[in-house]
């Protein structure tokens, strides 16, 4: 023997220390911050079924993928998206150098801070932004650009910089199903471009696993080096029916659960493809309910609810089911 | 002590076994199929530098991404590619339904079984066959055809079924990366969905480690269901300068490792995206020049081993650098 009875003793008491304390995990409450109430036990039931060996739902580890919209799901996206941030210096650089693109609705309506006209130009108007900041620059140019204006700018709501503006509950529901063998993925329609240079840092979901709306970009050379230059177009505009085909590219497969929010019938899409995967599925569409701890919004025509009740998908209440919205 | 000290000495014998087991793995050779000449020197010198930790050229678990072509670099190309395979009863279904689709020259060439016209279509060619043969129908039911077909028909050269056609000394070398922290990417010019249906059984590699050329697709229901279904058109041709956008999009980064073939011209652009990254990098371009056990085939202008001189990528040559080419 190489080992002694000493270290060996202390390595059989080290192993049994870790076992209780798993145990201890894995009866701690995963979700603390939901309430008890349909939905949360929905959840818990869910991953609790697939993951159970040799039961009849249970779904291998390579299949446990989650896909996650980000704002308005993960993160707010009142009173303006996140990434609309880190644009405000970029933009008015590239109006000084094109003062045409002021033309469009959703620039002029940035430059003066009106959010309301912003918010009614919509992803186009969102992406018309993108195309004019990215233009001419090279993709590691505009991605080192990206976090440290959100670190250094306040959430107007919940008082706290940009990059820790994320949904409690939805933080820990990433967490209890990572720790369940899922993989989560944030498909969003923000760009990609943004999105992955702050998913790790936010959300603890790695650049690889980001998808969203992409802008145009070729390949060439600046000063004897390769680069990647974005043209000024917008490539494939991540929202709706669009997304799906963005999850197939990316996945090659239907995700057992996806989460989405009412208020831009963005979601919908991806929610119904998953829905109708071979074997079980969930469905998380997140109500902004709440005028006092978050924001109070939906859709006129109540798109996304009504197709909550027809596919039967699970609607979260913020005001109902959530016991903090953002951590202080 | 809830375990005795019988067990607990039992343990430690096999912790003792296991490091001694580990320890003999690590020495042995992980290359066997390579001669012991520069190229695997280098590969080797490489992995073990950038794998040190604390050492000059240390590289993080998560920046260690290898990206490889698959014809001609992972599995041979010639006479046919795999990809062409399954597309025989699908494409001649195709044009008795369309007959115009015969007045390419790619379905001709390949209805009347001209390997050289074929290739002579080029990408393009291999495209026009994936648009006609993917028109209208849905994503699922072209998957699920793709290996069948693959399994069933047997190499001209390597006398193996098509999904063991596979280079050996390749399938060494990834196996080698992924031992020591590396995860393996494909990035082909062959369609998405037909590399993602063999990359697991061919290659050891998920389907969500694929990138390809990309078919156009749209949201749609067939019974009530959602589904994908394509449009018969070619959404983004992965060869050439296309083939680092692609890269950039799936990983947000630029690869560490690349391999790539000579023969198209297909992997210079993304072998010498890999060289510009900040930090160390290796790109490894294989050479066919063994008429005699594989097949010997280059370009009219030697664009590719020009590139590889002047960039200073590892060359392997077939002839001289490898034991085994395909596992009889």
């Amino acid at each position: 023997m190489l080992l002694s009875i000493g270290p060996c003793h202390k390595l059989c008491s080290l192993l049994v220390f870790a076992l209780i304390a798993t145990v201890a995990v894995a009866r701690a409450d995963p979700l603390p911050s939901w309430n008890d109430a349909a939905t949360k036990r929905a959840i818990i039931d869910f991953v609790t079924t697939v993951t159970r060996h040799g039961g009849p739902a249970f779904v291998p580890d390579d299949e446990r993928i989650a896909v996650f919209d980000m704002d308005g799901t993960l993160i707010p996206e009142r009173p303006i998206p996140a990434a609309v941030i880190p644009l405000g210096a970029d933009l008015k650089h590239a109006v000084e150098k094109k003062p045409i693109l002021a033309d469009k609705p959703a620039i002029r309506a940035f430059l003066k801070g009106d959010a309301a006209a912003f918010r009614n130009s919509g992803e186009q108007g969102l992406n018309d932004l993108i195309a004019a900041v990215t233009d001419g620059r090279t993709t590691e140019e505009f991605s080192a650009s990206i976090l440290p204006p959100l670190e250094a700018t306040t959430h107007d709501k919940f008082r706290v910089p940009y990059t820790r503006a994320v949904y409690e509950p939805m933080a820990e529901l990433l967490s209890y199903l990572k720790a369940n063998g899922f993989k989560n993925w944030i498909c969003s329609g923000s760009p990609i471009l943004f999105t992955r240079a702050v998913s790790m840092e936010m959300l603890g979901i790695p650049p690889q696993r980001v998808m969203g709306t992409t802008a145009g970009m070729q390949f060439d050379e600046r000063d004897g080096k390769t680069v990647l230059v974005f043209d000024g177009t917008i490539d494939h505009l991540n929202d709706q029916e669009g997304k799906p085909p963005t999850i197939n590219l990316a996945l090659g497969a239907r995700p057992i659960f996806v989460g989405g929010n009412v208020g831009g019938r963005g979601d919908i899409a991806m929610m119904r493809w998953s829905k109708d995967r071979a074997g079980p599925s969930f469905q998380l569409l997140i109500n902004h309910d709440d005028a006092e701890r978050e924001f109070e919004y939906s859709e006129p025509d109540n798109y996304s609810l009504e197709a909550a009740r027809r596919y039967r998908f699970h609607v979260v209440s913020i005001r109902d089911d959530w016991k903090t919205v953002v951590a202080p």
